[in-house]
């Protein structure tokens, strides 16, 4: 079992931290909020004074935090996670956060005589606390080897995705394609509404035909077809639609920075922007359908 | 066996006939086409000189047109089908129409005490040739149940969409979704090109993950990851781009008139008269990635 520090203990950091505990690892923890320091060390990590009292006398670092602007302080910072960590230690970065800054950190980490991959996950809130992340991975072999058993503690599909930066780049391709077809999906199933075709209907017929995905096909966002989807339970989230909106802001600026013609993926993002505006960043991403309806 | 007339004998219409010959019914044929009547007079089929003549005497009519406005005029022009048919004979119009229109004819048969269904179909021509077609039938239950043995000799899945104009919505709902998942998909695959993730990795993880829809696994517009896909025989169609966009502009007409919105079905057929008009209306409806990614 390795010595592991993990830095960023939210909704999604916290149970990764506690699985890793189950695992077996040795844990020193870091966060700014001292409820979240003081609830991982109950569960068995010591507490550290910062990123680099974390990072020091460790043979790996995972981060999860919520900004690229973030990574790169609590990385590249004075008493940071790079000028700290002893050469050879793995860092592995889970944040979901832009493709250029997770490439600057990791050249700044490899400059350094470290080791890093980028590790962005999907599977929200519910996977991290089941352990059944899927973990996409951008990074040279040898370092998602050894990567590898670490993030199979806290996760089920562990996919190299190739070079650095390249995890994060698979992260918010897919999203974009998952938010595109989400609301694909929802102004399929308003028009059909308006025009007479029942929802099971539309349901049977196209989860079938050419119009499957999985926003419809497990995730519908009409209540009734798919038992689980979080249609049936007044859109908690699942996967709230400030996330999504995120995802599709990365995108954008990915798209941006290698001129990229996105035009759906940028009017998905900016009709999220709408549905967040309007009070729902909270709600599940596929309550965007009561948008699309004009019934919210 | 049921004695059928046969109206369009186009691409899709010549082989359907065709395939009610093989179950045994007895047909009678009309297009303006005099090659195409002659080929369906060669297959077996009596040749009529108009519509009303081919559905004098018969037990059911058969409609395969390109058209609402074409589709009216065999109906309800004069020597049109709904003047010559007997009472009680069975409707069946084939074609991909508007929502309105296919209303329109079934209401005008209903006054006229003949029984209608509106059944477009998908499979395209690869399907009309195998009789695998899928039927999405909008009309009563009792001539939803009329019509289904005689559907049964040319398709595979037969689906009762609900009432009449239905059948249409199924299939405008279904292809919107399914216009707008291919530019997404396409959207996805160059972001990931430009960010230097490979595009087998791309479709590895997006095909079990939450992008996954039948643009991305089963038609996928990258060479390489399904071999049965156009993008793998140089974007012939399967089905062009011309349809697509035909459909794309139904369901834009159907939105238009019950106001329903649909902003990313708006842009896709936006996208796909771009593509169409630059010359590629004949090329499969995946080759829109070349647009996508400015190399075409």
């Amino acid at each position: 079992m390795a010595k592991i520090a993990f830095i960023g203990l939210g909704n999604m950091g916290g149970p990764m931290l506690r699985n890793l505990l189950k695992a077996g690892h040795e844990c020193v923890a870091f966060d700014l909020s001292a409820p979240a320091l003081a609830a991982a060390e109950q569960a068995g990590a010591r507490p550290a004074a910062s990123p680099g009292d974390a990072a020091r006398g460790v043979d790996g670092v995972i981060t999860m935090l919520p900004a690229g602007t973030i990574v790169r302080a609590v990385y590249e910072g004075p008493g940071g996670v790079i000028a700290n960590a002893a050469p050879g230690t793995l860092l592995i970065d889970c944040s979901t956060i832009d493709v250029a800054s997770a490439r600057a950190v990791a050249e700044a980490a490899t400059a350094a005589g470290l080791s890093m991959v980028d590790a962005p996950v999907s599977g929200g809130v519910a996977g991290a606390a089941a352990a059944t992340l899927t973990f996409m991975v951008g990074g040279p072999p040898e370092t998602f080897e050894a990567a590898r058993p670490i993030l199979a503690a806290m996760g089920g599909t562990i996919v190299h995705a190739g070079a650095a930066g390249t995890g994060q780049a698979a992260k918010i391709c897919n999203n974009m394609l998952l938010g595109i077809s989400m609301i694909g999906t929802c102004e399929a199933f308003m028009l059909a509404k308006r025009l007479g075709l029942d929802a099971q209907k539309l349901f049977d017929i196209s989860s079938k035909a050419s119009g499957q995905c999985w926003s419809l096909t497990s995730y519908c966002p009409v209540p009734g077809p798919v038992a689980s989807a979080p249609s049936n339970r007044d859109y908690q989230p699942g996967f709230a639609a400030a996330m999504m909106l995120k995802d599709l802001k990365l995108a954008q600026e990915a798209a941006a920075g290698v001129d990229a013609a996105t035009p759906l993926g940028a009017a998905a993002a900016a009709l999220y922007s709408l549905y967040c505006n309007a009070g729902h960043a909270g709600t599940d991403f596929s309550g965007i359908i009561a948008m699309i309806d004009g019934s919210d």
